[in-house]
């Protein structure tokens, strides 16, 4: 049985949504372990005996991590947070993995408090699932590292590859990094350098595919994209900010006038459909790899679907080794 | 008069597409005088005497700098490509303002080599309009510098307020730098610096809003937007991949079935609204800002319309006296 320590007390509207999500993931998967972290009082009334006795366990706490908190303040608020004890109980292996809906500078730094680094891997990464054209891709850095070298670079892409291959176990991993042109001459040094250091080791579990600009992020012949923290927060940003004005134009001309209104009534199954491919609900959560245990990020601003789609995400990186996966990958 | 000297023979199906977009220009521009640089037969027998004989003159050549030339080797084309002999005729003052369909990389260099720097502007920057929720952006560095010091985005910053001053007069220019979050101490040591020199100076022309992530590029309430050339590059180019990656998915709905078709049709006047908003020919022009004579390079894939449109860009720029604009803030 897989067990997910998960903080109940973080992001929007917990630890309603939370628990909403765990017995929404619950009605699908009935071989999950969750350990569940925040207000026993409050949760227990959220269960309401939803969820089979046997699949859950409350670790009661009432201290938590706020939104505004500094990482140093949240460190600060001491070990009896439920962000805190979630870490520690994957620190103590009494789970497998951690996810958390609160504030994402305190859930890395009390990662990087509790957990060791894997062997070889000199820093953590934060990664993401984008749609594209035939499926979905892994982006990774997106803000956890300013200042990357090619070494950092180069595990991110051993650790993208097999973050990618944990959850499609049956595709093929196509590897590139983020640049400004497709040349093996572009770019800056460090990029150049992971280039040369990707293109001599022949890894088994991926293909390196040289480089893809931003404009190719999502035509889907690469779905593992690899880029320092700072261009990957802005490229994942850029794209979130450009859909959200896209999908906003489309809907002041479709509400704009009676014709609009009348065949968008008509059109309502395919508007609908469009609407479902990209909601952000379906990429929810982030996930941070490098440390001995994954740890994931639901996005604050979700629901319980989106809450429980990264409940799924949890298992299927449970299911696929991750850990595993990168300790073989990066000692080839 | 202003005069634009016009390379002819740059980008996909030239000169054709240029000589249609002059003409098409000239239709609404009666005080324009074209220099058009090219292969003068064919050239005439486009023109077919669509353009008033005052206000065109064809400069004979047959040398042309191809697409597939590295910069290097259309410099080494000579001096009588038509690329280099329209920036030429700017370095002589017979021309106000250079346009360019072609090679980029290219027009680059050709300008560098021609044209001098702005006295206390160290690296010239390309420049572009994106649209955004309340009208258009500039957005600069877009790749002509990978690595940039404080000194270069300060520069960049007055620039962009000069070029967005000079195409929009009555607008108020909101200047921010691109980073991945929007407190003070976020951001690269560039940056943070950039931001303190940006805050001391109290300029006349424009306001320093601070710091701008990715997902606020198009809301509007920043207008000049500036960041290095490789992360301008990433978040111009991501952008662009998410706009074909949503139109794409939309048409795929509204073509994928009777119901969708018919909806569609009765709708055809609002999407081709939505069509028109996202029509990159509106923005089609980047702007080469830091030398003592602008460039401006159309898009190579762009048709005639296009063309006209960075034409008007031409026009706004010396009308908007840009480069005076440029002298007086940066020696402010």
């Amino acid at each position: 049985m897989i067990k997910i320590a998960v903080d109940a007390m973080g992001g929007d509207n917990s630890p309603k949504k939370i628990i909403d999500g765990i017995i929404h993931h619950h009605k699908f998967n009935k071989d999950i372990f969750y350990k569940i972290f925040g207000d026993q009082i409050e949760i227990n009334k959220l269960i309401d005996n939803k969820i089979a006795k046997n699949n859950f366990e409350i670790s009661n706490t009432l201290n938590k991590v706020s939104s505004e908190d500094s990482p140093l303040e949240a460190a600060k608020r001491g070990k009896d947070t439920s962000m805190w004890l979630a870490i520690e109980s994957v620190k103590k292996k009494d789970c497998d993995i951690v996810i958390s809906a609160g504030n994402t500078g305190a859930l890395l730094v009390i990662s990087k408090l509790n957990l060791k680094m894997i062997d070889n891997i000199d820093k953590p990464a934060l990664s993401a699932l984008w749609p594209n054209k035939k499926g979905m891709s892994v982006v990774l850095d997106l803000g956890a590292n300013i200042d990357c070298s090619s070494k950092n670079l180069f595990d991110f892409s051993i650790m993208g590859a097999s973050l990618f291959k944990s959850l499609y176990p049956t595709q093929t991993t196509n590897v590139a990094l983020l640049n400004i042109g497709s040349e093996e001459l572009k770019g800056n040094e460090t990029i150049k350098e992971t280039f040369k250091i990707l293109k001599e080791k022949k890894l088994d579990d991926f293909n390196f595919k040289g480089y893809i600009e931003g404009n190719e992020l999502m035509n889907g012949n690469v779905n593992v994209i690899v880029s320092d923290g700072f261009t990957g927060n802005v490229a994942l940003k850029t794209a979130e900010g450009t859909a959200n004005f896209i999908t906003s134009e489309l809907k002041k001309v479709l509400s704009g006038n009676l014709m609009g209104k009348i065949s968008s009534f008509l059109n309502i199954q395919n508007l609908n459909k469009f609407k479902k491919r990209l909601d952000p609900r379906l990429y929810n959560g982030a996930i941070f790899i490098g440390l001995d245990s994954p740890v994931v990020k639901s996005h604050g601003g979700t629901d319980y679907i989106g809450f429980s789609n990264s409940l799924d995400v949890c298992c299927k990186i449970i299911k696929g080794n991750l850990i595993d996966k990168i300790k073989r990958n990066i000692s080839l």
